[in-house]
This record gives C-alpha cells, structure tokens and sequence, in this order.
C-alpha cells in the first residue's frame, strides 16, 4: 500500500462535517485537522464536534496555516459560487495543496469567470495542486454521467437530463432551500433575482458540451415553484396546499440552432417516483434510467471523499471531473 | 487544434471494417492504412474495400512495417484470447504504436495471463506506448458503467449487472456464435469445452474486484443454452421449437465469504425486454437500467474508436479502461 493521503477539511457546516466523518473512516486517509471562520468551532477537537472518536486530537483551526500539517488535499465545503470561494483556493493551489470542492460553479468555472479560472490554473500548475469541483449534482448525475454514457456513441445529436428528487427525504437546510411553505409568487421573484434556486444546473451542461466539443448558443435557466396540492408535513416543516413545495428549475441550450441540452431538475416535498433519467439521441440511442435516483446528500458527500482518492493521480491544474479518471468508490 | 492522430486497422473482419469506417469520419483521425493476413485482401485498396471514399488511396499491408506511416494509434480487431493476440501486440508496444483493441481477454489480461501482462506492460513503458482492451461488454457495459456509478457510493458491499441482448437484431456471426439451433446438449458441451460462449464475463468481474480493491475467491463461469420455445426466423437464420436460440451465462465470485459480484448475460433470438441492470448494494443502493440494452456492434466500433480518440493522454503501460478519463463521444 502507499503512503495515507493527508487530508484537511475546509468548511465544517452540515456537508462539510459529513465529508470529515466519511474520510475519517478510510483506511487511505489521516486526517490533518479542519479550517473553519465560526469562533465556536476554533480550537475545538474534532473528535469531540463530530462525536466521532476517530477524529479525537485533531482540531479546527482559524486558518489554513494554522494546520500542523499541510495536507495533500483539503476537501472544500464553504460556498455556491467560484467567485465567493476563490480567495480561498488560491492559497491553496500556491502553497500545493489539492482542493476537491462542493462550491457548485467550479464543476466547470470557465462558464462564468473565464478569466478567473485561467489565472487559478496557472497558479495550480505552478503549484503543483489540482483543484477540482464535484459532488452529485452537479459532478454526476446531470453531467459525468451522460457523459460517460457517450463513451459507446458513434454519434450524438442532443442529450436530455431529468432529475426528480423527493425533497422530504431531505435535511432542512434543502428544504427550506427549496421554497418549502412560501407563497408560490414569493419563490418565484427571489429566484428571478437569484436568491433562490439550485446552484450548477448551467455549469453541468457547460459541461456536457465541453466533452461533446459543442458551441452552444442560446443558453437559457428557467426557475419556478412546484405548488403543493396536499397539505404536507415532514420532519422539519409544514406546507399547506397552493404553497411552493420545491423548485422545478430547467437549463437548456442551442447547438447548431436547434435545442441540443436540456437538463430538467425538480426538487420536492412529497415527490412521487424519484429518479434519474438521461436520454442520448443519437446512434446508438440511449435510454438510461437510475429508480429512485441517486441520493443527494450522502452520495455528495461520497462524491468528494472518493474524488480525493484519485485527483493526486491527475496532472497538476484547474480540472474537470471528466479530465480524471473514471469515478470510483475509494 | 492539435494534430490528427494517425491510425492504422488492425484486423479486416466485419468489426475491423466497421471501426475503419467509423474512424475516417471523424475529423481528428487520420488512417494510414490497414493491416490483415487475408491474402484475398493484402495490397487493395481501403476506399474500394470498404465501399467508403474517405478510404480511396489508403492500402491493407501484410504487415505493420510495411504501413507507410507510422501510426500513432491501432484499432486491433482480431482474437479474444489475450495469448494469441500477444505476438501482434508485443511489435506494436516496441514501436511505440499504442493500440485500442477488441479483445476480449485484454479488458483485464492479469487475471488469466498475470506474467505475460506484466511483460507487456514493461515493453510498454519502455516503447512509450499504451495498450488497452475495451468494446461495450467486456469494456462498458457489465464493468466500466458499473465502476462508474460507484463513484457517488459512501459504501459498495456488491454489485451485479445483468445483460439481455436480443440477438435477432444483431449480426449473422453473432447469431451462430450464440449456438442458434444446436440441439441444446449439443451447446452445453460446446460451452463445456470453451469452444462456444461469451468471452470476457470474468475479465468484467475481475476488473470491478480490481476497481473496488477486492480480493475475490470461488470465481465461476456457468454456460447454458436458451431453448427456443417457438419457432424463430430471422434475416439470417431459423431456430425450430426446441432447438439452442441463444445462451445464458453467468460469472460470479465471493468477497468475504460471500457473493459479492454477480454477471448474468442473456443473449438469445426474440429476447423480450432487451436491457442493461446494475444494482448496487451499499449506501446509497442504486438500481440502473437502461432501456434496450446498449447495442453491441455500432457501439462497440464507437467504444473503440472514441477510446483512440483519449488514450494517447494517458501514461504508457498496459493499460485498463478505468485508468484512462471517463469514458466519451469523440
């Protein structure tokens, strides 16, 4: 066996202390301590904030270079967007530290920020880190795995994505996420000016194009409320009916002037037949079915923890998931 | 854009023609020639062989040396068995000629050809070139898709894939291959003395043992005819009631004393409910189908050609499908 791979969790909210617990129990993995900005977790064992007793002795430090031990890879669980989360990733990537983030936008930072992301590849490959973005969605469901799927292509036209979740199997932070016990209007406008709605739909089909090598035009994100028509009750709230029970938030994009990806998500209480689904038009056609779907919150932490087992095999820079190898349980 | 990459054939039967064909049309490739020992076909022409006029002006040579250009890539697409393919391979990995090739047993050639693997991995290294086994089943559908789905898994404690191809919309030797109206004892014993069956159904299942870091024990590879329960005619062929119309085989191994990995394909005449399943137990549990099963022949030709199209990014060695990048459309 090689040598353990050092890791720091950077971030300790809900995924972030999921993705410590999950590393913690590799045989792969020492964990080197955690960084987080909240002064009621500084200084605090790790053992004790996680009541896992694998994490007894290691700590939560104010500051990457507080850590005692500069890690391989830090896991990154902090924020939604790359912008918000860059000043944090370029200590990293100078001082050589691999990063596998959840910050949603950095599956494919180059959508939004290209400029951005050129300059934190330039400062990976100098630094000989690699940073990468990931999770479930996005990092699989809407994007890799279609993308995988082609691998058997010999030619493809369009592809289509659909996501159901059932958002009552869900923590409460995602159901209240979703606009759970809002009037449908109210969700409505705060997803119009961005302050609601399900972060990385845009970049996972800028994904999906990426590999297709596909110029896309047209590119359009459409966000509404699902409208409860039950009364609903779950383990963290109530939603009466007529009010938003969830987002059904759609991406799709030209290719050649014809709509060529649609990637269609909806997220919420009470959702009849989770799944995922993802239709390849072309030769051969392809009809991919996940029943019941892949389950957010668990799988995203998996996601990460996994990717962090094989990103140091990759080549130093701003990756995408589908520069590495195939995803693997590690 | 980069340079095309040069690619010779390797092997002008029906899925070397057709991976030939698929390959000219892809504006990133250029063929050099092809190589067969069919004396009927050494020194034609490729455009009039293949009836493709991307093709004219391009030969079959009897040997590689004679290829008038060095290529950089070869789609091999002549045996299954890793020991007979070898002497083609091992010429190729000196020259430093990588190769992307259909047989079977090269999917995982160290579970029945450890030493010999290792020998040609070197000869890799050393010639700077990459070998690789893939196709759709052994290559995509029975192990690298099921490997692929583990990467959002938390915990994989066993997985299995279950295939069903209805062999009366394949081609003519696809159609025999499966003993189509044999009397039914008469394919047992084929089977029995490894003259008829499927290859690489224990290659696939030691490939996701070797991905999830698995040490297997009690690998068994059972064979048994479909029998015809009406009378079946297709394009090609007809099966009386009663008669072999296909086979159904099935590779399974235990991990800890317990059945952790089961293969089960199905490829007879009039198949009902054409399909591709995987069901992994572990956390989340996930349950995959596609519908109408990934079509062999098209999709092996593109699982080939789209492999060419990635693996000259990969390290040399003797390589496997899930050391290279997810699986894509080139």
């Amino acid at each position: 066996m090689s040598e353990k791979i050092k890791i720091a969790q950077y971030g300790l909210g809900p995924i972030g202390i999921e993705s410590l617990k999950l590393a913690a129990a590799k045989s792969w993995v020492e964990i080197v301590g955690a960084v987080d900005i909240d002064p009621n977790k500084i200084g605090k064992d790790l053992g004790e904030l996680t009541k896992n007793d694998k994490l007894k002795g290691r700590k939560v430090y104010r500051s990457l270079d507080e850590l005692p031990t500069k890690p391989d890879v830090a896991l990154h669980t902090t924020v939604s967007k790359f912008k918000a989360a860059y000043d944090q990733l370029e200590p990293m990537a100078r001082a050589g530290i691999s990063v596998v983030s959840s910050c949603e936008e950095l599956l494919f930072p180059q959508l939004l920020n290209a400029e951005l992301a050129s300059k934190l590849d330039k400062i990976c490959k100098e630094g000989g880190s690699r940073i990468i973005g990931t999770g479930v969605n996005p990092g699989f469901v809407m994007d890799v795995l279609p993308v995988c799927m082609t691998g058997v292509s010999r030619d493809v036209r369009a592809i289509h994505v659909q996501r159901v979740v059932n958002a009552s199997t869900r923590r409460e932070p995602l159901q209240r996420k979703i606009g759970s016990g809002l009037p449908p209007e109210e969700f409505r406008r705060l997803f119009k000016e961005g302050k609601a709605g399900h972060a990385g739909l845009k970049e996972s089909l800028a994904l999906i194009a990426h590999c297709m090598g596909w110029k896309f035009t047209d590119l359009t994100e459409a966000g509404d409320a699902m409208v409860a028509d039950h009364d609903i009750k779950t383990q963290f709230l109530e939603v009466k009916t007529g009010q938003c029970c969830g987002l059904h938030q759609r991406a799709e994009a030209k290719v050649n002037g014809k709509v060529a990806l649609t990637l269609d998500l909806k997220m919420y209480l009470d959702a009849k037949n989770p799944h995922d689904a993802i239709q390849i038009e072309g030769e051969p056609p392809l009809d991919v079915v996940v029943n019941g779907g892949v389950a957010g919150d668990h799988a995203t932490v998996a996601a990460l923890v996994n990717t962090a087992g094989r990103i140091l095999n990759a080549q130093p820079g701003l990756l995408l998931m589908t520069d590495l190898a195939v995803p693997c349980w590690k």
